[in-house]
């Protein structure tokens, strides 16, 4: 019997090449020099590809923040204590978060969910409890999660885009909040990609000197004691990761699945892509790269999935803000695509052809 | 007595260094890690500077996109004829090309002035009429316009900014029109930089091959003959440069002496702005990069400026695209500055300091 990752796979199709051949030969057609409006052409094209709409808009926008905490900050890995974790779930329900500010701005939907943060949330409207456990266990002692806790967490993502995204016209922002979640992120990064630990180790929220070496010693040596298997996302997710990434590659993979673009925040999120592409490749076509985050992995991670970002600010904060902040450039160049006027509406002359 | 341009000079002051200072301690004690905001922080200071305001918050957003024609168009340097010049700011004032759809979405004012195109536009409300001349003169033959028609140019983009733009208030994005104005914009940053033509000369609309090497030789010849001196931002203008391109300059000088933020577009915007500093060095700390063009002389003239790019997108059509499309990302930075919660009023535990 499939199980409901199978499922998804199997839904995931390729892109539309109808419809981003339609795309393409818009451009063509429109008041502008050829390919000068440069990557915000092959962005539109991808969109409609991915939609399978020749002149996509989309009328949605998401952004999915998901909070969970993380064992290892046991080994001093991160400048801020887990505690930090649920005071900024209350952030975001309260709207005092950057994800706020910029989801406001942008028209985007805030959905804050809790997929392992060790605190008793109260329930609140804006809050959804989907706890797979009080935060995981230190990988640097043991496993971060039982393989059925993986198995959960992603399927719990899917059950997310699937609930809360329309086929083809929601913009999804993947986010996440979780001290010591770069500590996992890079663990992942180097255990997909085969990257040398120190080549994918970051500052995160700003530790730097001993504390930056503690971090890379302490992934080191959980990839050598816990050996993931590169070609299992699973395994891997269980040996180092986290309830919120698993949480989150679920959501790419049910996003994919309703022809929806997923729009990646920074290295979580794309550690998060990493283990969805591993389940089911066909998701990469899905992913765009919101922003180039300045933590080294996600360079790392970003080549590995051959995805060039959309920004390049030199943000390092998560929250799915990178990602919300590229949905204006994405946004403009599908209405550029379908707003502008064609060479004969304008009654404008083409190109010299020389 | 002092000239128009003396006048703006004086009044064009330093950033307000208090203003800065307060802007970038509230950046500290927002609910983030510090500095994880990357040049999201940078840009809101340097609006906080130009503003005088410690949490900016401009209101009005506007696009000026000046016209006008290039004698130098008769060397075969365009892949497009003059004509599409006027077809296209009839394009604009109808709504249709990309500066409208991009200035819809951010909710800019676009401002469309005839500078000197090479026709006699009918008289539209959506036009301003600040003709010097139906085009400039073939600057490979003689200098593209008088002394008197330079400092006209410069005058008029003034007087524009005095009219239509509010004492720190408004973005102020600077866009253009003018089939040719490629070449005379390489001309002015080979004359300012003192960088080699073939340096700072690109494909513009879309030439190649042998028209690309004829328009490097053309402006070469030009500069041969002109020497334009390098220390004098009119005479440079007048010998090779265009209508709207001072028209710019003169905006940018008007813009900073009202303490606006100038959000540059492409390498046209740069060259203007390569100008407007020789006049009032002082306006340098005024200017913002939109976006980096892939036109090669742009980069030559961002670096000689100091200026690092918002956006990289590979543009490369003007008309203000790429500073219109920036406004959401620097938008974004002043609203987080102004509208995030800090660490005390949202009861998060402030980093541990190692």
């Amino acid at each position: 019997m499939p199980t409901p990752i199978d499922t998804c796979r199997q839904a995931i199709g390729p892109l539309d090449t109808g419809a981003m051949a339609a795309a393409a030969a818009r451009w063509d057609m429109l008041t502008k020099p050829h390919g000068s409006l440069g990557r915000l052409e092959s962005l539109a094209c991808q969109v409609a590809g991915i939609t399978g709409q020749p002149r996509p808009r989309l009328s949605e926008r998401l952004a999915f923040v998901l909070a969970g905490d993380h064992g290892v900050t046991a080994e001093g890995v991160s400048a801020y204590p887990s505690d930090v974790t649920a005071q900024m779930v209350q952030n975001f329900i309260r709207g005092g978060a950057a994800i706020n500010v910029l989801a406001r701005l942008v028209g985007a939907r805030v959905v804050v969910v809790d997929m392992g943060v060790d605190a008793e949330l109260p329930a609140s409207p804006g809050l959804l409890l989907r706890k797979i456990r009080r935060g995981t266990r230190n990988f640097a002692q043991q496993a971060a999660m039982t393989d059925e806790e993986a198995l959960a967490c992603v399927e719990a993502g899917m059950t997310l885009a699937e609930t809360e995204i329309s086929d083809g016209r929601t913009w999804v922002v993947t986010g996440e909040m979780g001290i010591g979640n770069t500590t996992a992120s890079s663990a992942i990064v180097a255990a997909v990609t085969g990257a040398a630990v120190e080549r994918v180790t970051g500052r995160g929220t700003g530790v730097a000197g001993t504390v930056l070496a503690r971090k890379a010693e302490v992934i080191k040596q959980a990839l050598e004691r816990h050996r993931p298997n590169a070609q299992d996302a699973l395994d891997i997710l269980a040996k180092v990761g986290g309830f919120e990434i698993g949480g989150l590659a679920g959501i790419i993979l049910g996003a994919a699945a309703r022809r929806c673009p997923v729009v990646l925040d920074g290295l979580i999120s794309t550690a998060a892509a990493l283990l969805a592409v591993g389940l089911a490749p066909a998701v990469r076509d899905y992913l765009i790269a919101g922003h180039r985050s300045v933590e080294p992995g996600h360079g790392v991670a970003l080549q590995f999935l051959g995805l060039e970002p959309v920004l390049d600010l030199e943000l390092r904060l998560g929250e799915g803000s990178g990602g919300v902040l590229a949905l204006s450039v994405l946004e403009a160049a599908c209405r550029l695509l379908d707003e502008m006027a064609t060479f004969g509406e304008a009654g404008v002359a083409t190109e010299d052809v020389p």
